[in-house]
């Protein structure tokens, strides 16, 4: 067999156009080597001042998912493994200055997003979940002052492929050098 | 020729992992074909209740993309081309419920992340930019009143490949089932 490797950007832009939101899963574990290729994903993402304020907390022990999800009105479904991206409060800035706090729920955001795109790719899904009671969150996972969980991303195996959600279009979306400025040409693309 | 695919998780994988944040560009345009596939990757990025509360201004006009700059102590480079996220106010939450304006904001992490993977996929390369003038951008971009940009992608082909820069390793970011504990074996390996 001759093995020719496929254009990167296909099988990337490929993934990101396919990922859904998974709310379905089958009763299968996500494989531990799976995990960990997760996870390097998330730590691998950008962040501000790369100062990966962060921490996730992979839970897969049954009763600990179970305990996270009665705290989330956000979660249906059951997901084999939830991970919990926490972040860290900033001494000087943190719930303070806008700013910071932005630039730190971004990174969490760049994490997640990398986190779907590599379940996706290993034939796993999920779904980034905001809608959960956090001191419930923190009391199950013991998460310390000084830190606080801020988006939960299920994990399993997904049990059907979802419907496709609408999406604007790109003529909706995208706008040419200044705000309302219409990019020509766009309307038939998607 | 015989082209077979390779896995997909490889491609997606080998992206996320060797993506850096470039602030060094080549004088050379970015295709627009390949600006449309970057942002039809943002515009399929997940969203919170899938609401999609966001405008893509891509801007590619040199006098603008210097405007930009203007306004924009974290740029550094002559990148070809920036997309500034805006993303809409909500009438009853945003800005007085914390729960819609995190949302929102990931929601604009989430966009971003498929922006830059995107682009590292096609052979560009950019950085997320928080640090702006958000009038002074809201102004050049005449970006209107109950709309605000959260964050700005620099994008352009890569001049040198930059520095790996220092990234915790997984046995220092990721914890088992509980913020604290260690999921043993992960020293080596990162």
């Amino acid at each position: 067999m001759i093995i020719v490797k496929i254009r990167e950007d296909m099988a990337v832009l490929q993934v990101i156009k396919t990922r859904r939101s998974i709310r379905s899963f089958k009763q299968e574990p996500v494989p531990d080597e799976d995990a960990l290729q997760i996870l390097d994903a998330a730590r691998l993402a950008p962040s501000g001042g790369n100062r990966q304020r962060w921490k996730f907390v992979y839970v897969k022990a049954s009763h600990v998912v179970r305990m996270i999800k009665n705290c989330s009105p956000g979660i249906y479904g059951d997901a084999a493994a939830v991970i919990a991206i926490c972040l860290e409060a900033e001494k000087e800035a943190f719930g303070r200055t806008e700013y910071s706090d932005v630039v730190g729920i971004m990174d969490v955001g760049f994490a997640a997003e990398n986190i779907l795109l590599a379940a996706k790719a290993l034939g796993l899904g999920g779904c980034a979940i905001a809608s959960f009671n956090a001191s419930g969150v923190k009391k199950v996972l013991e998460i310390p002052d000084g830190w606080k969980p801020v988006l939960l991303v299920t994990l399993g195996y997904p049990d059907k492929e979802p419907r496709v959600p609408t999406k604007k279009t790109l003529s909706e979306v995208v706008y040419l050098n200044r705000f309302g400025e219409k990019w020509e040409g766009l309307e038939g693309r998607s």
